[in-house]
């Protein structure tokens, strides 16, 4: 039986290289890609991903998962983990018709081409019936799969296996409620007049800073890239790891903090067991644990005085002009800033998590059939009224601003929100076991942050679920409070609240 | 039966894309790949290969070329091209067993490994017993596939469909003559203390230049890019060619040349037929007619005094001071410069068909056993005295400078000269056609010879030999005359010998 799971890896491991091949032409089309060579593209991606499809629901994998399946009781623990994943995988996929899978992928491209067109007129109905017939996608698909009872449990579960609406619910709704009352002490003393304005960043200097601090953080160079692209992304898989930035002259705080936000997102690839490849214990936990390393790295690190207080000098000699009248607190103010505005990818680390629970219970709405498609505008405008305090002036600062819907990615957004919740409870686990934390970053050194997540996060591979790895990493269930003692303590004491 | 042919279209289009995918990971490999990353690089590849091995030998494209056979009789001229190029493909791969193309690619790995070592050591008897083995993997491929009777007909089919021995001595052989007779004269009158020292060319205007030069020539840059690598090349297959480049600051004329040769290789590829990418119809003849497309660009069109009519000026403006203390004529003789030197890709014009006169008569020596590879070194060496009039120091310098016996690439070389004879003849053709191709050069205009170009070699794919190919757009044989007389007429006018 050993022997069958050496050739269970084995495939999954040709698998995964075939899905590191499609991630990478992912990568080309969005850094490279000359503007004619799209169709090309296209055909190549389809061609690879229709491989990959074969290889995953190959009868051959059948068979041996069924072989595998009758000695299930001997396995190791790993094993066992590595087993479990493949199968509902491969059921996921088998279940599936292909024709419906192919009836997905056109109205896929479709509508997101409709949402492209729908956002620049900003005009929502444009875009509805897609929306519509993607949550009938869904539906249809979670019946054919038929694991959760709620369709939109099973498009979380695809994200973060074993979440569930109770669960987040019962973390999201207290948050959402102390948030709220966070960001109004918070806007009261805000001295808004006080935020510099930053202009005339040259891009030689911001690259060359840059790559000191991810090189610091620890990205490994040598098995991975960071180029440039319209949006930031991280892509690619176990030894080549391939993440994008943009520079603007005027804005150097977007792409610093992207970057550092996507380099958390490649330590964590960057640290999966490698001789694991492929299978679930060199893989990812689910996306509210890869969301979590990015936060941590981005917020708890990089968001931070002592960051700073290492940095500053470094920074300030690389832009002697833009830098000459802005004082630390008034750079401190630039990077902490709380904004009350439409677009989720602005915002800050305190209204982040209302932009995310607004979208989560339009989704839940959505799916369970009590928000009309029609009405989601008006319901979008009126949660942001509730919980930020304004009304987008359209469409396309409203409803129609994210990509994720266009596709039909329902139960994503939840996971920025987890990921922010356990970002914090690993942040306080970690400060428990290191108390000479903050000490290392104000000394540009953070070698034992790394090393406390590759063994507490990196190295149990897809072991546990989001809850049970929080557990193992941390020792407590995941829970909202440590994000709203962490914002509180950071914030109010930026901004001298008592 | 036209639904069979589609049916074998599409089949081939799927593979040429998978094979685009495989190519555009080596374009990647030479370009961005992080050192650390070969290995998964590797794995990529292998994965890829073998994929594209099933699709090529699936039992379900025997049967459908078998459906086809029975209807061979019927088919149009262009579906019978389509129909004979998968054949020979598919039989080809076919007869060749699993265990044996696995065992010769580990062969290639190491030996490539092995030659490496050997040309840093300069000691050919470390590469000796890996160049036999080749040498032996090449004959029992031939008698699998029982195609020849020569195994190295077999292999200078594989690069020059059609392409024999006959054919190639009765070309190479009075060429070599001549070529020896005419570089004696060139060598008494050419002026090397004229040779301009170049020096302090900056980098940036020379990409600039270079992308100028390009896209003038006809380059499509929106369905291609320039990017660098340790050594040129240009890859990549319909919609997205990738070519490379390399500079140095004081040899601005390698990277230049080295570029129109690359963007000649690239127009071609530019200007098959799109929609019968995969099968014959949009495929490249051979690597002579590809040769002769880059040869005739970088040597017939490049390297001539009325291009730089043209260009001087630009030149000059964009290295003023490097430029300063060389006339023109100094600038001609160092881009037309004859040099009796040992290695082959550092040659002109003139020696470069002397370098490969030498390999190709080395290739048969070692096939048909009279020449046993102990022997090879001072073999090589009395050749290069006997054409060249030099004698290489050392086995870095001599045989083991080209890669392409390291891979068992044997029956290669002559496509080179084969490429340049090719390219003579089109000139003369073209130049018949449109008397007025030297004063459209003069004027930075490339659209009548491209024009030429795609109507007479691209448009017709790989419905041709090289030799029917040749006839087909010059009406004549191939021959080695016009070559030499295009040697004769352009260098003797520019030494001014009678």
């Amino acid at each position: 039986m050993m022997e069958k799971i050496t050739d269970l890896k084995t495939r999954l491991k040709k698998i995964a290289t075939l899905e590191s091949i499609l991630e990478f032409l992912e990568w080309d089309q969005q850094v490279n890609l000359p503007k004619g060579s799209i169709g090309m593209r296209s055909i190549q991606m389809s061609a690879m991903t229709e491989i990959i499809h074969r290889e995953n629901t190959a009868d051959s994998m059948g068979a041996l998962l069924e072989t595998l399946a009758e000695a299930a009781g001997d396995f190791s623990v790993d094993d066992k983990v590595v087993f479990e994943d493949a199968q509902i995988k491969y059921n996921r996929l088998k279940r599936i018709p292909e024709s419906f899978a192919s009836r997905k992928a056109e109205s896929q491209s479709e509508s997101y081409q409709k949402w492209t067109e729908a956002r620049k007129a900003g005009d929502f109905m444009m875009f509805a019936p897609y929306l519509k017939e993607h949550i009938e996608l869904c539906k249809e698909e979670a019946a054919y799969v038929g694991s959760h009872e709620s369709a939109y449990e099973y498009m979380i579960d695809h994200f973060d296996r074993g979440m569930d609406i109770e669960t987040i619910d019962a973390l999201f709704r207290p948050l959402a409620s102390e948030l709220s009352t966070l960001l109004r002490a918070l806007m009261e003393k805000q001295p808004t007049d006080k935020v510099p304005v930053l202009k005339g960043f040259p891009l030689e200097p911001q690259k060359a800073f840059l790559t000191q601090v991810i090189t610091a953080i620890g990205f490994d160079f040598d098995h991975g890239r960071i180029d440039e692209s319209l949006h930031p992304f991280c892509l690619g898989k176990g030894q080549d790891i391939r993440m994008t930035t943009r520079f603007f002259e005027d804005n150097p705080v977007d792409s610093l903090y992207s970057s550092i936000h996507e380099t958390g997102h490649a330590l964590y690839e960057q640290g999966l067991p490698v001789e694991e490849f492929g299978n679930a214990l060199g893989s990812y936990a689910g996306m509210a644990a890869h969301e979590s390393q990015s936060r941590l790295w981005e917020n708890q690190v990089g968001r931070s005085e002592v960051f700073w207080r290492f940095w500053e000098k470094r920074y300030r000699a690389l832009f002697p002009t833009a830098m000459a009248g802005i004082s630390l607190d008034q750079w401190m103010l630039e990077i902490l800033k709380i904004k009350c505005i439409p677009i989720r990818v602005d915002s800050d680390e305190v209204t982040y998590n209302l932009h995310i629970f607004i979208r989560y219970e339009l989704e839940k709405a959505l799916f369970d059939g009590s928000l009309p498609v029609e009405d989601l505008p008006g319901a979008w405008n009126d949660l942001y009224e509730k919980y930020l305090g304004i009304r987008p002036r359209n469409d396309s600062e409203g409803v129609l601003q994210d990509v994720h819907w266009s596709g039909g990615a329902f139960g994503y957004f939840p996971s920025y929100t987890l990921g922010n919740i356990m970002s914090a409870q690993l942040w306080d686990s970690l400060n428990q076991t290191h108390p000479g934390i903050e000490d290392e970053i104000a000394n540009g050194q953070y070698g034992t942050i790394l090393n406390w997540l590759r063994c507490n996060i990196h190295a149990h591979g897809r072991r546990y679920t989001t809850q049970e790895l929080v557990r193992v990493a941390t020792g407590q269930t995941l829970s909202e409070k440590p994000l709203l003692n962490y914002l509180k303590t950071k914030y109010f004491g930026f901004y001298g609240i008592e």
